[in-house]
């Protein structure tokens, strides 16, 4: 049986992390793009739909510049959270989405997702960091581009 | 680095404040209207797309009045709980919502939304309750009405 | 109030059902079946839309006949758990589903659902297993199904 100390950090670890990635879906949604870079360690790895990203900056300033006004909305769901080491863990979590761009010609499609986030994690200074995001999708609906002036 | 006992009461009190918001959705969908209220404090703040409620009670009476037998489907997403005090806390939920109301020539319109909660709870005579709710949206989709004849 | 160690013991149980609840949506999305299987009592009792299965692979090996190739979406939402007993605990959960059979004239239909989990679990040589599952609908929406040639 686990020390109860033991227990203890770790469920306090759990609920760390996954306050980390609300903060995580809810800067994309909420426009907080620097913000949402500080959530990963400075050399973070993260591939989303098969694209390798340079930084967490290049990432967050990619969505940033795609979207622009367009409201997007990203929710996890079912976390399973493995504490790996005093500063290490694991997170796997099911996901879906709706991004959109504005609506233009050379927009990217929009699309309905749901997926899966395959994740590690680092704490820095007390404070616990996205180290690695692999994004990957069960299905994908094709959904309609926002439109500024019918908003 | 917080005291043992300290993180156990916050993670207690998270885990009770999950499982409130978590009736809260439930007893809308379960249209168990009066338990809904219950979950507020008596002068709780409600404050719903802009619309400022009376009272916990006027609120529940309203969506019960509104959607009639029409089902319904509120989910919440990805908290971030803060316990502010012995018997305070604050919350973020993310939310995705199908609401539809009987078909007819003066209902409203049924939306599939997606938004925000921001809340505080308040915890009296040993239960957490709900104090001030505010949401607000990032995204609302029109959604077909109920028809109880095709149900 | 209660004893910190108890609390610390049914924060610990209440995490580790979150986490058996996350891998059966996991298993049926990663096509998992005997995974799957495996997180029930072996005389497990499940319900589903008013079906009664023989025994958790029954349940198992259906899923996996009836689906195939064609992509699954299964996410549970605000769970409320209570450990009712040193090795037992009820959990109700929110769902939503988009299940999609194979196109072809004999398939299901297709559906996007919402609904809810009434469940009972049991902790077995140290592991907390699904003992009983009752799922029921607040909603169905028609959905097409999949067509592997377009996928």
């Amino acid at each position: 049986m686990r020390d109860l100390e033991e227990i203890i950090r770790e469920l306090d670890a759990i609920e760390s992390i996954k306050k980390l990635k609300a903060r995580y879906f809810r800067f994309v949604d909420e426009k907080k793009h620097i913000e949402l870079a500080a959530l990963f360690t400075p050399d973070a790895r993260l591939v989303t739909d098969g694209i390798t990203w340079k930084s967490p900056t290049e990432f967050a300033n990619t969505i940033r510049d795609l979207t622009g006004a367009a409201p997007s909305v990203h929710h996890g769901h079912m976390p399973e959270i493995d504490i790996t080491g005093p500063d290490k863990a694991t997170g796997i979590w099911a996901m879906e989405d709706l991004l959109t761009f504005p609506a233009g010609e050379d927009a990217p499609e929009g699309h309905h997702g749901y997926g899966q986030y395959r994740e590690t994690y680092r704490k820095v200074q007390g404070q616990w960091l996205i180290d690695t995001l692999l994004l990957t999708r069960f299905r994908m609906d094709a959904l309609d581009n926002w439109d500024a002036n019918a908003a």
